[in-house]
């Protein structure tokens, strides 16, 4: 009989060419369709909530894949974690309705962009942050965070490639965008209806001009500071309607 | 002018082969000597207060060398800061006397083992940690971890090359050994005089034992279990009598 399965996952990026299967070169997907598939002997096509750039890590990435082993969800979690590497763990797995995608069910999303401000990174943080320790106007880029908040065309904060295109819309809401001072990071939150490519990024990269006083921050820039680096930026969790999850 | 360093290390040991110099293989003290000895002009030799295995991490190593190059200690700090990679660190430099030792003046060290408990390792954590969610009598090994109090002849917890040859003593003095457990995490934390090769991580190895119910943790046991897995383990500080510093 024919399964969906939504699996949870948390990865460290930065040995991986990020999300999306390319061939010879190891990816998150790529790496989940090789056990999957081996285990279901044929192959099996995982597909994401969104694809992570290369660098970029997650603590809740949401995919879904169908396979007809009848293994319970929660044995075929253990399975699978034996055979990744210990760089990608899953989380928790589920059955949930056929009909169930990652990506066009998904109603928000969160990621945090963290920037390490002290003159030292420490070795054991350096895969994680973006080490920026030079002068910002900090309370500039905290006031400005805010300013990205509501429904926006967004076009000017995606990468190129998915910024024109006729008919594409780059509207996009978000509900919440705040940047926060802890310790020695500097972090950003956002949690938004669905992310243009390379956007989050751009709006870090464009809080960080604000902060070296090269946009103004009072409000909606008109355009994108430069693509802020991959690293820093972690897939926090995804959201879905609670009648997406089967039973 | 002939000057000494002392410089306060902080490294990420994963990529590294220890500590020790090894032609042609990435190691800590080669990676220092390598960048040190050329701001220097001609080969410097950088001591450490003690040699960490492959794998072993560090969060306050201290070690020292002798130049000419008169650049302010804090300067050399940085300029060797730029020329390493991102999981060594150099945290602190300051010019002390001619005679100081970092092996020979340390007087305690302090070292962190951590083992991870829960099933599922995160994906952010499991090169510092040692992953072992089986069963375990975790109240009888923090009894056993005080028995390595005092002073005693470790020889059965030292490596085999470290154990025998001729009138070389293997009686330490621990300061404090204790185990913990907070969250997900079983923590040993050991202060002594000094450790002989292999020797915390073959305490952590024979706590694992006695956790398991091989072992009687009930006085200092006469054979060491299995050497605990290096990723584990971490130094966390080196002492010296404050007369050792210049000035």
């Amino acid at each position: 009989m024919t399964r969906r399965i939504r699996i949870t996952l948390a990865y460290d990026g930065t040995d991986f060419h990020g999300w999306q299967f390319q061939p010879g070169l190891p990816t998150i997907q790529g790496t989940l369709e090789e056990i999957i598939g081996g285990m279901e002997g044929k192959p099996v096509h995982v597909a994401g909530s969104g694809r992570t750039d290369a660098g970029v890590h997650a603590l809740a990435q949401v995919a879904a894949f169908t396979i007809e082993n009848p293994i319970p969800a929660d044995n075929l979690r253990r399975a699978v974690n034996r055979l990744l590497p210990p760089a990608i763990r899953v989380l928790n797995a589920e059955e949930v309705h056929m009909d169930f995608h990652p990506r066009f069910d998904a109603v928000a999303k969160t990621y945090r962009y963290t920037l390490f401000r002290a003159e030292i990174c420490p070795p054991f943080e350096y895969r994680y942050v973006h080490h920026h320790p030079y002068p910002l106007d900090e309370a500039r880029m905290i006031d400005a965070a805010r300013v990205f908040e509501g429904e926006h065309d967004f076009g000017a904060f995606a990468a190129v490639d998915d910024r024109d295109g006729e008919g594409k819309c780059t509207v996009r809401t978000i509900f919440n965008s705040r940047l926060e001072r802890t310790g020695d990071r500097l972090v950003y939150t956002v949690r938004g209806s669905g992310f243009l490519k390379h956007m989050v990024r751009n709006l870090v990269g464009t809080l960080l001009e604000i902060g070296r006083g090269n946009i103004d921050g009072g409000t909606l820039p008109e355009k994108s500071g430069p693509t802020a680096p991959a690293k820093g930026l972690t897939m926090v969790s995804v959201e879905y309607p609670s009648l997406a999850i089967a039973e």
